[in-house]
């Protein structure tokens, strides 16, 4: 059986079951302490790298970035880049823009302090970087949307990585309360289509220990 | 003629620099100011994703990630991934390790605080983040070192993407004269066989205005 170590709150682990459960993938999935891995991890991924896959002959493979290409390269049927050279090119941009800009303006400001920092037991949550993720919100929900004006789905007509690398970090955004959706109706349509998914219902289910989920994060209608 | 736009000091340049020439495509190189980049670019990459490259049939990639799976897809000899998809999964993994963690531990401390802040005109070094950099430089370099002691490049026994992504970290950081080379014999090993490579000679003859490069940085003999 494929098994997949992930921490279950992290964005790049979510990234991973999303596109596994989209390509319609089976596997096995082990949540895992951040403060201490368990050995069979640090054998496979010396680096440290969660998530980690293992596949069903073996292979490990760590890292968002690295499985998600195995996984097309390897699982080519629900294809998530698209279908010519532009498209895929498309599509790895927004991914790459979305994990290096977007995560450093804003869920590593939120996410990363709020609820990381405590998983790794890595000292207090700084407000400044809180305020400063608080003020970003705007500009990446209203960017969301004027693309979803313009398409059905972030890089195109078809769902792609684009979209789950961006639901995966939105998701434990939201988890926290910190999205105020009835100023963003244009990304909340693209929201609610996307957690509507089957694919998403396990993140739905997760839950992190003294710090549960806001009210409204479970449910289909936000 | 393909066409790149890049911040010629920059690590994610200089990896898509290095991807060219190993692959021997020719291109036309455009430096960027990265205070005020040109309508083409902006026109081209509306996220203003740099480095950005502009194929021979116009097609546009922005985003040194997007731009090295581009590559490989559509210029597949001189692979630099590696064959089976056990090597290419551990040399993105690689990929997205050096991306991540070298680059928040030693990279983005000593470039971004020193070069990158004078390129962006975003305030002073903070020295604290300096102090922690130069910290980092040990274990990074010991990693390469214990890394090359094992196999002939970082990710095996072939070149590949994993090498030039750290050696164009590496780079500027040499360019900034913050390695002692004598305290690293098997990652200097490494270095000078990368750095004696024709695909590095256009690197080492970059210049930032006001802040020359180390004495040693251009000298293959170092």
């Amino acid at each position: 059986m494929r098994l997949l170590y992930h921490f279950p709150l992290s964005p790049e682990g979510r990234l991973v079951r999303l596109a596994l459960a989209e390509k319609k993938l089976q596997f096995g999935a082990e949540a895992v302490d951040l403060n201490g891995l368990p050995p069979a991890v640090l054998t496979l991924s010396p680096r440290a790298q969660v998530p980690l896959l293992v596949d069903e002959d073996r292979t490990p493979v760590a890292g968002a970035g690295a499985i998600t290409e195995y996984l097309e390269e390897l699982y080519p049927l629900e294809n998530l880049l698209g279908t010519h050279a532009a498209e895929r090119a498309e599509t790895r941009s927004l991914v790459d823009w979305l994990n290096t800009a977007m995560a450093r303006d804003l869920t590593d400001k939120l996410y990363g302090e709020k609820l990381l920092k405590r998983a790794q037991r890595n000292g207090a949550p700084d407000s400044r970087a809180i305020r400063s993720g608080l003020d970003a919100i705007d500009a990446y929900l209203r960017w969301i949307g004027a693309q979803c004006d313009l398409r059905r789905w972030l890089a195109g007509d078809q769902l792609s990585l684009a979209d789950l690398a961006c639901a995966a970090q939105i998701s434990v955004i939201d988890y926290l309360g910190d999205i105020h959706w009835q100023n963003f109706p244009s990304a909340k349509t693209w929201y609610g289509r996307i957690k509507s998914r089957p694919s998403f219902r396990p993140l739905l289910a997760d839950s992190f220990p003294g710090l549960p989920p806001a009210a409204h994060y479970g449910n289909i209608d936000f």
